[in-house]
Formats: C-alpha cells, sequence, structure tokens
C-alpha cells in the first residue's frame, strides 16, 4: 500500500508495540486480498487471518483447509498490505509438536509476522489434547517462534468454549501453563460473558486476546479495554457478515425475482478507485 | 456437487437448452468458490463469473487481472459446481482477433462452456473498437468456439453504455453485425430504461442478455422476460452487496466501537453444514 513496503522485522516490531501499549486494538480478519485492502485502507493497524473466512471463500467447511494451500493464503495477504498479519494457524496442521514447528516456520517465512496455535484437535471423540500434551505443543511453538530472525508473536489458544467445553477453571489453568510456557499473547475464544472476559484477563499477565462476534456478550472495544483487554478480533464474523448480505441478496432474486439489493451494494466505481489510485479512497459502503 | 459430475459436454447443452426455453433465466454472478457453490445450493441452473467481482476480491480495479490469472479463476469456477459456467473474457485479453481466439481456447480448456467478448479497448483515448475492428473480432471468436469440442456459448457485448456512450442507434447496429457474425447470445450492458432494452431485444433474432444492478432501470424477471429477454446477469453487484455488508461492518468497529453487524451475518455453523455435508443445506442469510 505504501510507496516503499515495509520489511518483515519492521512489521513484527509495529506488531510488538501494539501489545506494548495500554490501548485495546482491534485486529479484524480479512478473508482474501480485497477484503485486506480495505481494512488497511479504513486505518485498521494490523490484521488476522481466519480459518473459517477463507474455508468459507473456497466453498469449504472450517479447519478442511489443507496446510500448503493455507500457507499459500498467508502469503497473499501478508503482501496484500504494509500491515503487520497475524495467522490463525488453527492446531498447528498436526498432533505433533513437530508439526506446530514445521507451521510457524511455513508462515513466518510466508510473512506474516505472528499466529495462532489451538489446543482443539478436530476430532469428535477428543475434542481438545490433553493438559500436558497441548502444553507441550505450546512450548514447541514459542521455540519456533524465538527461532525467527524477527520477534514473531505467538499466541496460544484454549478451544474449550468452542468445543461445548464452557469450563472456565479448565481454560485459565491451561491458558496459565501456556504463558509459563512462553506464549506471548492469550486466547480463549467464545467466552460467553463479561466476568468470564474479566476472570480470563485478571488471572494473566500477558496481553490477552478476546474473539467478539461468534457467541456470547457484545462489548465495545472501550468496555473491553476498561477490563484490562489488549486485543479484540472478529474472526470470521466480517466474512460471515459478507455472505449474509450475499445470500440475503440471492434470496431476493431466487424467490423474488428482482434486484433491490443492489441498492445497498458499494458502488463499483468506488472500488475501483479504491484499489486503484495511488491515494487510496475508503469507499462508502453503499 | 453432485455424487457424478457433468462432464464439459454435459454442461455445454444444459446451457445450450436453458437459451432455446421460452422462460428467461438468472444466470448469476460469483467471484469465488464459496459464493459459487451458494448459488448452485440455492438452485440457480448456470454461473457466469465476473470480472470486476473476482477482481476486487484480488484487490484490484476491474480489468486488471491478468489473462492467466483469469483463467486460474475459471477453473475454479467450472469446477466448483456441476453447473455450466459462462466466463467474463472482458475484451479478449488482447486487441487483435488472434488473443480473443487464443482467449477463448483456454477458456474451454479451464472448463467453462460459454464466454462473452466485449468491443471495449480498456483505453480512454478510444473506448470502444471501430465497427468494423470489432465485428472481426466477435467473427474469431466465434470461429474459436465452433472448433471446441462442445458447443461453446459465445456472448458478444456491446460496451457503450457503460464507457460514457449511450447511443442507442450504434448500439443496436453492432449488436446486429455481432449476430450476423455467428455470436449465440448478444448483450449490452449498461441500457438505462425499459425503452432501451425493449428496443434492443426486439431489434435481434438470438436470445439477448440484460444486465441488472449496475446502472438504470431494475426490473423483475418476470418483467423482463415478459419483454423477450432470455437471460439476466447480475455482474458484479453480488459481490458488491457483499463488500457493502463487511464495508458497513468495518466501518462500524472503527466508527463506534462496536460488534452489532454480526447480527446480520450467517452463522458459521450453518456455512460449516453447508459447505460439508453431502445433503447440502442453504444456510439462512443471517
Amino acid at each position: 500500500m505504501a510507496s516503499a513496503m515495509k520489511n518483515q522485522a519492521e512489521k513484527a516490531a509495529q506488531f510488538q508495540a501494539l501489545h506494548a501499549a495500554q490501548e485495546a486494538f482491534v485486529i479484524p480478519n480479512p478473508w482474501d486480498i480485497g477484503s485486506a485492502r480495505l481494512l488497511a485502507l479504513a486505518g485498521f493497524k494490523a490484521l488476522a487471518t481466519s480459518s473459517a473466512g477463507y474455508a468459507f471463500s473456497r466453498g469449504l467447511p472450517d479447519n478442511a483447509v489443507g496446510r500448503a494451500q493455507m500457507i499459500v493464503h498467508l502469503a497473499e495477504i501478508a503482501r496484500a498490505t504494509d500491515l503487520p498479519v497475524s495467522a490463525d494457524l488453527e492446531n498447528g496442521f498436526g498432533d505433533a509438536p513437530e508439526e506446530c514447528v514445521k507451521t510457524i516456520h511455513l508462515a513466518a517465512q510466508a510473512g506474516v509476522v505472528g499466529g495462532s496455535i489451538e489446543d482443539a484437535t478436530g476430532r469428535a471423540d477428543e475434542p481438545i489434547y490433553p493438559f500436558e500434551a497441548a502444553v507441550e505443543r505450546v512450548r514447541a511453538a514459542v521455540e519456533a517462534a524465538r527461532a525467527q530472525p524477527f520477534p514473531f508473536t505467538l499466541t496460544a489458544r484454549a478451544e474449550n468454549y468452542l468445543c461445548g467445553r464452557p469450563d472456565l477453571d479448565d481454560t485459565i489453568r491451561r491458558l496459565l501453563a501456556y504463558q509459563e510456557a512462553g506464549a506471548d499473547v492469550l486466547y480463549a475464544p467464545g467466552l460467553k460473558t463479561r466476568e468470564e472476559i474479566a476472570a480470563v484477563v485478571n488471572a494473566l499477565e500477558r496481553p490477552v486476546n478476546v474473539l467478539m462476534g461468534l457467541q456470547g456478550v457484545l462489548l465495545s472495544v472501550d468496555e473491553l479495554q476498561s477490563m484490562g483487554v489488549r486485543r479484540v478480533s472478529v474472526g470470521g464474523s466480517l466474512a460471515r457478515a459478507a455472505l449474509g448480505a450475499f445470500l440475503r441478496a440471492a434470496h431476493e432474486i431466487r424467490d423474488e425475482g428482482t434486484f433491490n439489493y443492489t441498492k445497498d451494494a458499494t458502488s463499483g466505481n468506488e472500488l475501483n478507485e479504491s484499489f486503484a489510485t495511488a491515494e487510496r479512497k475508503w469507499p462508502t459502503p453503499g
């Protein structure tokens, strides 16, 4: 986006500084190059990929994109703008700590400056890795992060709530262990109440990421900041908002045979200008 | 989508039959694999690519995607579903008739069963090819279409209205010449009134495609059918509707620090089911 692209070390330092500041920041989740560029035009300071958002754009359910394809996606998003990008690395694309290590190395080579490793297995019979195995995986990921030639910001995710196990005590116990293992940011997506979010933040020393828009209470960035939350992501919700409007439009065409949805569409001329001009402009939503 | 994928000849015959029927049909325009699969789930009978919709997903203005990248996109959309796909082939990616020929061959190899060649040059000083050159280009494209091992449905587009030249007489003169040159479907995007659409349809013998949702009057599929229109496409408007919701959401986050947009987002569970299950389900828009 800028005339001189920032290098990876500069982006990494910028990303670290965002976490060190007292203010909470939003790290929104694009699903393709266009949505990434529009978020940069809007003035956001960092981007995070979304495994769900990207999978949906490929016509797949979440967690069905393979590692090789996901690395291609990370490279596209990392190159799309001048912003630091944190990657949704799912469970590291493998059970073994060595797979988490390999995934971190590949993600770093693709140009991102951070990434998350989650403790969900992707298997219905045992949805969450046992405690010790989960900590071992984070420890390996931290080592891989430290082995990069720039500070790779590692986020460790506790997935209990997204896997139908809303166990706050176990979630905090895990996040504490992930912090002890060296994770830079702690994250438990799907917390349902203000009190749960506060309990997680108060139990930890390092920056906490909170997910808004998937389930549970919706709080403002200001409210989250006042509770000590440092980073707010939105997962696949921006992609799902886009698909909501798309499905309503397709529904209207199919069921009514009309095209009134186009009144809420962004104009093609504005999008052309946003993507074309050197002084990239922020289009009105339509 | 189906258990046994249709081959290209079957899709081509299916596409021809849609044009031969007395009823008008909508050929909506996805911009990625996910939107293509959702349109197939909705029950549409054919799909058309959109140069604008795809360019925006790549963070580029319309007509800025190169031929090689566009062919990759066509292959993805052609494989995404069991529906026949018509490709937006812009100006054939070159001024010379030979470039139109090459583009038709590459598109057919990528799996689409039809495509459009337009008479816009992409240059500000001379936005529309001179009459004779434009006809020569269509003639070459028709020969390339006939050279395929299946019936390739060639659409010829007259771009006067999209290039700031709302000259109905010249548009009809061109479409008549493109019909004479052998084009299967005639198309003048951007017609502004019901009367202009009727004049175009009445002047031609072959099926006419009408674009809804870019500029001009919005008519229903029933109204268009009663006027003799055979095919209705929506260009980049579905992509722009999705981006409208996305931009409104990004705007809300940036300006209000809130996440109320998520109430209109399609649920992740529904999208996961739609993309995962054998009995693919049509998700509610949210």
